[in-house]
């Protein structure tokens, strides 16, 4: 296992270059009097793909041009600089970090170059991420919402600036289980007994299978992805996956709505396309609540609501969905105009899940 | 330091006393030819009060009756039976949990004593933890949402149904800090060497404070509210105040909102009045952002809307904002129409909150 600080000191060398790169082109273009501009695809929806190859949303061939022979480009390549100059120098190089806020708060340093509202910041550091093709946990910037918590038999390591931690995600944690950083890359994993992962929306379904011993009787790691997953929760799944070759399986309620999540976590989210073949999991599989199983276990529902129903039809034209698998479900709950929590499968007994529903189904799907 | 089995199944045996009182007391009733009814408080806001005694919001003298002379009422207490005999048979008596959404499910085994909706079964798990003066943990009811977490000079040891843990705050845990878990009555205290306790409301300035080493430089526990806290998080602060005897600091952004997040903390929330002895902590002291710091330290701001105009001027005549401190500082901030984020000091540099701001302002309060 190669030293991890190695490997932070190489993902900082690696930013770095890149960010230099940017600012060396932009300014042999004003050496060799060119007008300085950039170049990278559009970030709008009518220029996403779906890739057949890898599986994953990414972005076409549109393109935009950020140039400073508009005032409007001069400013955003003026705020460019800034922004590289900060991070190089004070995160970098200073072994720091800075969440998008406080970014936004940093540019009131920059006179004319100062940021208009958060959004402006933001969609700045995305143009960077896609310009250098790296995540921008690679630039130190930290996201405002938390990752997920994992609880199951895989040990791993994590760099922290005050040490490295190793933790067994059964047997060094409370029951919460282990709150995955904001950055990912400082994670090393050691060893495991995992036979899967099952990823997994409620809280209420998280406590549910760690209660009744789950992980231990199937070696499971347990992810609770807390609704929409956040970023660094879609890249440990993705890293688990690949780089320990463990299955992953997703288990949601039964909606349109959650239906997207195990889309986010199968083929990336519209917004973080460019960085879909760092965050998504092709591999993983659905497992439920299928509409399918809202009527074979005669689960207890809810009607769909009119918003419901639109979504449903959206994903019947949407790539990501277009299997026959998902059309059969999406069509079959378009009939039957219920949707269904996953925790109703208590009403079934508290074990029913666990012993039942779970087996079951992986079992079909050729997990366990 | 008792065994902490011994803690837990106290607890149990209270909770089962407890609920077995009730369930004997509808018996008599019925045994005696009484119409069964049971007396609590009414849980509207104009029954609440703020009790000098305890600076806590508690409920007044008024009183709601369920009784069974009305169908409504013996609906209720059918209900209520059922949901007694379910939480000392297959929680007490089993060791395990269910959160309150499971349990609406789980009532579809009831008959015509099935919930009809969520806050029906919401308001019954209330309408226990008031009857019976404990809190829902007590009869091992979970919650979908998560708990803070925590980072800081303090070990603790955690009792799991794997097993006891023992997890020291900054040593034992990731970057994210130690994830406070459902039932924080599980947890000991085994030692600590902190002099203040500060609870924040952003993940970017708990980040910060980890970054900067404000926890290791000041002898200080961090406490990530995530916004509005939920009980576990207050209870544990609560417990470390009054337990360990640490002073307790809240830093929060600078809005009426974020004002409310402290009162939450050190007074109770409205919806849980009748756990406030449980779950507040009068002695918590409001750090910031204040007004007055807004104007002092030039921050950058937005500007009021119209909603924070009316919740600042309702804080106005709310009694946990009545002192001669709060008035001034909200007349102040309604007069500059401006709040400030906490995150906006980064505008000053990644140092100033923790080399400048709140080293002054704790040391004007006497914390350090």
């Amino acid at each position: 296992m190669a030293d991890k600080n190695e490997h932070r000191k190489d993902h900082d060398r690696l930013a770095e270059d890149r960010l230099m790169g940017l600012a060396r082109r932009l300014y042999s273009q004003f050496v060799d009097g060119d007008v300085p501009s950039v170049n990278m695809p559009t970030r709008t929806k009518n220029n996403l793909e779906y890739s057949e190859k890898s599986d994953v949303w990414v972005y076409g061939d549109r393109e935009s041009e950020r140039s400073a022979k508009t005032v409007k480009g001069a400013f955003q390549l003026l705020k460019t600089s800034h922004v590289i100059d900060f991070l190089v120098k004070n995160h970098l190089a200073s072994n720091r970090g800075s969440t998008l806020r406080e970014l936004y708060y940093i540019s009131e340093n920059w006179g004319i170059g100062k940021f208009r509202e958060q959004p402006e910041s933001d969609r700045l550091i995305e143009d960077l991420e896609v310009i250098t093709s790296l995540q921008r946990e690679y630039f130190h910037m930290r996201p405002e919402e938390d990752g997920a918590t994992m609880f199951g038999p895989i040990r791993i390591q994590e760099e922290t600036k005050r040490g490295n931690r190793i933790i067994h995600c059964q047997e060094d944690v409370g029951e919460s289980g282990y709150q995955i950083p904001f950055n990912v890359e400082n994670i090393d994993f050691i060893d495991h007994d995992a036979k899967f992962i099952i990823a997994i929306e409620t809280g209420g379904m998280y406590a549910r299978l760690i209660e009744n011993g789950f992980d231990e009787e199937y070696n499971a790691i347990l992810v609770h992805l807390k609704g929409q997953p956040a970023r660094s929760t879609r890249r440990l799944i993705k890293r688990m996956n690949e780089e320990l070759g463990i299955p992953v399986v997703v288990f949601t309620d039964g909606d349109p709505w959650s239906y997207r999540i195990y889309a986010s976590v199968a083929y990336g989210a519209i917004k973080t396309a460019h960085l879909s073949e760092f965050m998504a999991t092709p591999a993983a599989k659905f497992v439920g609540v299928q509409p399918s199983d809202i009527v074979e276990y005669e689960l207890s529902t809810d009607k769909l609501t009119d918003k419901d129903v639109d979504a449903l039809r959206s994903e019947l034209t949407d790539p990501r969905f277009d299997t026959d698998y998902w059309k059969e479900q999406i069509k079959l709950q378009l009939e039957i105009k219920k949707k269904a929590e996953q925790q109703a499968f208590a009403g079934k007994g508290l074990d029913f899940v666990t012993k039942t529903y779970l087996p079951n189904r992986l079992s079909d799907m050729g997990v366990i």
